[in-house]
Parts: structure tokens; C-alpha cells; sequence
């Protein structure tokens, strides 16, 4: 801790930041076994929409897949600084 | 009701169904007023990602758009039918 720091912290305006979320829920009633043969290059695919437009790196954004009997999720989270107009 | 019916209804196996759901948040803390320059073109190039890798046309897609004062969603829905090998 710093008590005689003379810059404080940029204020909660100057340092709003943006957060995007996406989740894909890929759900199947009955027990089909697998998951279809598309689902892993449309979430490939997905992830790089994202890093193109929102203009950030791939390893910056956060990525779980859970998968359940009869459900595959993909969450994707990415925070990123405010945007300025360009 | 036919109890006479010779032909049941195909089984939950048989008619088994695919969802497919996604949902892209867009969050801001602060009142920037305006969204992101390529949110638009995000959320649209989603859509054809999905259509594309799922081989469905955009109109059977089902898509809202929710607009609150700190965030905009994005859902997309969208019913397979149960897939088969290609």
C-alpha cells in the first residue's frame, strides 16, 4: 500500500470497460451418443468472429466447455478496455 | 385418440431433436451511450457462422435482440432436427 501515492487511480468512467459473453448450448433429448460433426468447428469458428471483430488475441479470451449427458456448453468471456471510436 | 392406430408414433429415440442456442452479451459499465462499431457486424456474422456449420437457412432461426441501458443481448434459437451422419 502506497498512502503518499500522488496519481490516484483513473476513475470508474475512465475505466469502464466492456465485457462480452457468448454461450452456446448445444442440446439433444435422447442419448445420441455424440456430438454433431459440426459443433466443434462452429465453436472454433465462433471464438475467431470474436477475436476479429471485438479486435483482441485469442488467448485473451476466457473459454470453458462443459459438457453433460444431454447438453455441450460453450462460454466464452472477454473484458475488454472501453472502446474508443476509430 | 385412435386406439386402433397400427402405426405408433415414431419414439422419443427416433425423433430425438437438437437445440441449439446462443447468446452473446454485450456489457458496459458507465454510460457510453452507444454500443461498439462492430457489434452489428458481430452479431451478424454469428448468425451466418451458426447457419452455416448447422446447415440451416438464417430464416429458421429465431433471433431476438434486447436493448437495456447497460448491456444489449443477443439470443439466437434455433430447432434441428436429430442429425445424421454425413
Amino acid at each position: 500500500m502506497d498512502f503518499f501515492r500522488r496519481d490516484p487511480p483513473k476513475t470508474s468512467a475512465a475505466m469502464a470497460k466492456e465485457r462480452l459473453q457468448l454461450i452456446l448450448t448445444h442440446e439433444h433429448q435422447g442419448n445420441m451418443g455424440s456430438e454433431p460433426d459440426y459443433l466443434p468447428a462452429l465453436r472454433q469458428e465462433l471464438l475467431e468472429v470474436i477475436s476479429k471483430h471485438a479486435g483482441i488475441d485469442l488467448n485473451e479470451v476466457s473459454v470453458s466447455l462443459e459438457r453433460k449427458p444431454d447438453k455441450e456448453v460453450l462460454e466464452v468471456n472477454v473484458v475488454l478496455p472501453r472502446h474508443d471510436a476509430h
